[in-house]
């Protein structure tokens, strides 16, 4: 079973990254670009049949690994 | 109008991060892990009402900057 894990910035958190990359495009001359965050991407595939047990498995390694909650959030999508 | 942008390594490409990213997460216990595959993903916001003009400034920008079409791919959704 194959998931798609997008981990992004909560609202209030500053970021830099997507910063350097709007200033770049706005340079570029995409001049109706309002906004751009950045953030992390994982797809993960897991040997296990029950989806909800391979969902469970997948937060796990999200909340104990892939994302600091502090500052992150993430999503799971089946894929 | 808000995209999502997921861009992954075409599916030849080694992704040592991602293999790093196992083998800690099979370090931590979770034996039925298979597989990780890191990409990059950017949420962004442009100032375009017509979908397919906005769209077509989004793929502008993965082209020539966010994502190496040669070991690249990407994928765009309205969010």
């Amino acid at each position: 079973m194959k998931f798609a894990i997008t981990i992004t910035l909560k609202k209030d958190v500053l970021d830099p990254q997507g910063k350097v990359v709007k200033q770049t495009l706005q340079g570029m001359g995409m001049n109706s670009l309002q906004n751009v965050r950045q953030g992390k991407y994982f797809e993960i595939e897991i040997n296990e049949k029950d989806e909800f047990k391979a969902n469970n498995i997948v937060k796990e390694m999200c909340d104990k690994l892939l994302a600091n909650l502090i500052i992150e959030d993430y999503k799971i999508n089946k894929i």
